[in-house]
């Protein structure tokens, strides 16, 4: 395949397929907001709606709306979810339940911050889009409870008996390294600049363990290595997802050092989580080469192979480095031959070890609109300055 | 195989291979209590102690002292796991934590229900062997405790927002079943009985629903079925090994009708369960063929068809139903196929839908030393009692 092939199928598998899927068959005409819980064919198979998936929707069609044309469907498909999120979605403290029926009732509590980071990500994409102040305002309060929550981010439903083996967790710290460049616009340069620096700062030089030349998705307050099962655990689709969020702070400070050292580790994870007996990388792995609690560690999932491309892609952009492009080019044939759906549109989510679809669905609890359709929008346009950069004999054809 | 045969293997496989793994390998003579992470071979390669696996091992070596012999090195070793366990195990209010360090440290809050439930299960069984008041006074005041907080058994770590969607769960009055009789020695006369016709009416008449011809895992308040993931899911694991905790209680009260329901309903949930494409029992389903939450739904677990080989022994023994012995046939045939391992003894825990081992491990968070030699027990003195039955004349040959 050209590179103009490759643009052209991330390109109009996003616009001419996910996105209609979504379109067509997400949408709640009668209490707003969306389902996830999509069957194969798109039919709704469960109607309670999360409240992150909700967040991430928003996010993804005020995103469409900002950065590819502004139809007004997609910006009323963002604002529906939003209106709904903001009606249903907070408890009285301002923190964003878990989950919700489809009429909106609270059923799971705010224990889980990435709702808020999610909201937080939505609303702050749709105020780009139509400046509503209420939006905004959403955005940054939220944001701003993200932060006062950090170090203790489950509250009162944190499990953890205090003080015997503290540990402080990846997902929170890398996450707000995409957030706040999501939310720039809104928030004072100063804090978008210390967040961005304490960002970088966890994810380089704290959760990445030259030790073992991985992240580790969990570490002790001082950094250190955590002999158990947490502290042992590797997340690679985590590690290769935050090198892409990296790679985009490291642009915007034109910190090309930065950049190597995020491209070097996206090819040490991505080595180390690779199937070499089936392909696709794995989802869980115990750094020691223990048994990992997880019983799902051996599966292919839909984000991490999305998320591990995009980083490839940037990673080459950015460097020129063959080996990125032989790994995108190994990377996408895995990926293309087994995640999407000829028959019905969207992409199957979960694969068997052996590649064999696991379960049907194209959305449910933890899969919505988000990863792939964001994914493709971000290969399209990397793949299309990668053109510009060879056009410009900035990189070798 | 002949019926001799059949006893000789769960008899031998107990006393000469799985019982020795566990005396050999899972001791910590330095701390007290057990490892349960071990690798294949039987290496510990984590030191956690997780407090439901721990109470179950007391119990284990407590029963085999109690029903098969009064080896001193059996008492020693559940006696050493209760001291652990009466040192470190309950915080001030005298709940049991979820799991502890190596040394004895909380680990995790007591948030889990069952860690209460099997502590009371092990204490109970180890105060039969010795009589020590202070197991028996652990055993009974653990037992009321969970009585007390059985309508809300995760308490402040509950993360269902109040009223939106009450669910009751089958697994504490499952476990109720079984626990009471273990502590039946302990016990008022009349707490025994009223908590074994509560627990059969919560199995037979709430959470077996004729409808589907299945046990639920979670049901609203009224009994009513809840069309939601949790409503609708389907554990055939958890629903066969509650059979025969249901014909123990039938058995004892002589009622024939009662345990002929079990049987049916044994038989009814196995046809349910079973792979027809690779042969085990699947872990979770949708009770309407919907994608579960479960990324682990089509593995193959140990305690599942361990559990279910007991329901299909117990009910060919008290019916002479012949279909139970076709699948107990069925049944042993994969399980011995597949779980225990020729070269290092003791029994794999997790395979993946094909029948391959997903995780090498003998023991983890979740598999210790209790459902498969409760299990081997379980079938030989089932076998035992079939051929006196033989013998007798009460059931064919």
């Amino acid at each position: 395949m050209q590179l103009h092939d490759y643009r052209n199928l991330y390109r109009d598998n996003l616009l001419d397929d996910v996105i209609p899927f979504w379109l067509n068959h997400s949408g709640d005409a009668q209490f707003g907001g969306y389902f996830t819980c999509l069957d194969q064919a798109g039919a709704v198979y469960d109607t309670d709606k999360f409240v992150w998936l909700q967040g991430r929707q928003v996010w993804c069609f005020s995103m469409l709306y900002n950065r590819v044309e502004q139809k007004p469907e997609w910006l009323d498909f963002a604002v529906q979810g939003a209106e709904f999120l903001k009606k249903w979605g907070r408890d009285a403290g301002g923190n964003w339940y878990f989950s919700l029926t489809r009429e909106g009732q609270p059923l799971t509590q705010p224990y889980n911050i990435f709702s808020d980071c999610f909201a937080a990500m939505g609303f702050g994409q749709l105020h780009r889009a139509i400046g509503d102040p209420e939006y905004g305002a959403i955005a940054v309060d939220t944001f701003h409870r993200i932060l006062a929550r950090k170090e203790a981010p489950k509250g009162i439903y944190n499990k953890a008996y205090p003080g015997t083996r503290p540990l402080k967790s990846f997902a929170l710290p890398m996450i707000l390294c995409n957030l706040v460049l999501e939310l720039e616009h809104l928030l004072e340069p100063e804090l978008v600049e210390t967040t961005i620096a304490s960002g970088i700062h966890a994810v380089m030089d704290e959760f990445y363990q030259p030790e073992f030349g991985l992240i580790l998705e969990n570490i002790a307050p001082d950094g250190s290595f955590s002999d158990s099962f947490e502290g042992r655990l590797i997340n690679p689709g985590h590690g290769l997802e935050a090198m892409w969020f990296v790679m985009d702070m490291a642009q915007r400070k034109g910190d090309q050092a930065l950049i190597e050292k995020a491209v070097d580790l996206t090819l040490k994870i991505l080595e180390y989580g690779w199937d070499r007996q089936y392909g696709g990388i794995f989802y869980f792995l115990d750094v020691k080469g223990n048994p990992p609690q997880q019983l799902e560690w051996d599966q292919k999932l839909w984000w991490v192979h999305i998320e591990t491309i995009i980083s490839l892609l940037k990673g080459y952009l950015h460097t020129g480095d063959e080996r990125c492009w032989e790994w995108f080019e190994k990377v996408h044939q895995y990926t293309w031959a087994h995640f999407p759906d000829p028959e019905h549109g969207e992409w199957f989510a979960y694969l068997n070890r052996q590649g064999e679809v696991l379960l049907p669905l194209k959305g449910g609890k933890w899969k919505g609109c988000f990863h792939i359709p964001r994914g493709l929008f971000q290969c399209w346009k990397t793949l299309e300055a990668i053109a510009e950069k060879r056009v410009n004999q900035l990189l070798p054809s």
